[in-house]
């Protein structure tokens, strides 16, 4: 497979270096503001305030070579699947989170993980259900 | 941004054609298996059967211009942000479901939307709170 990702935008977070980044999604976390630029702004004509979204961002600087490594917070080592981390074969940060605000191309959501900066890859509406 | 995705395993499922497919996860559809190639095999220890993950493939097929196109079952035109259409800048499919089986680099779940032979892209634990 040679598929090649496009920037659709970037992601404003209050984090300006890896150690100041939460390790997940904070559901109650500071405001993020995701920017389509300007050829994609229309695509997001539709969603509205209070809609869950899924949205997916490129994680750079991430090792994409590690199969297995530690988690978090204890000895333990599982396999990079079975972890959120950022180090992955393909790191593509996903979280999925409900709209506060939306205008003009400009989503506000609330306690994203990403770093200030971070490129936008994709936003869907969030279809799940209950966890068991 | 130039990124390019690997393929980490690929996906069976039923469907053959697109004209098969469904148009989102089924929660009780068919079964299908998702293989990880032998070198990303290592990578799924730590996943258990019952536990949701979230996981993205690679949508082969489509057209990545559309910023806006018309929803499927009525007349109206949306942003492709605002729906989950394979068609989008980032072809990438996300589905978030339990785990029915995992067994040496194999994990079964029911449902999937994709073709059969889908690539792989990533699979991570699932973390979401309740719908609104």
């Amino acid at each position: 497979m040679t598929q090649e990702l496009i920037s659709i935008g970037k992601i404003s977070t209050p984090y300006h270096v890896v150690e100041e980044c939460p390790n997940n999604i904070q559901f109650d976390g500071p405001i993020c503001t995701i920017t389509l630029y300007d050829d994609y702004k229309e695509g997001i004509s539709g969603l509205e305030k209070g809609q869950h979204i899924l949205v997916m961002y490129w994680l750079d600087g991430a090792n994409r070579n590690l199969i297995r490594q530690a988690c978090i917070g204890n000895d333990s080592v599982k396999g990079t699947f079975a972890l959120r981390s950022p180090h992955r074969p393909n790191p593509i940060g996903v979280a999925i989170l409900p709209i506060e605000e939306i205008v003009a191309g400009e989503i506000t959501v609330k306690g994203l993980d990403c770093l200030n900066g971070t490129k936008l890859v994709d936003i869907k509406p969030a279809i799940y259900r209950e966890m068991a």
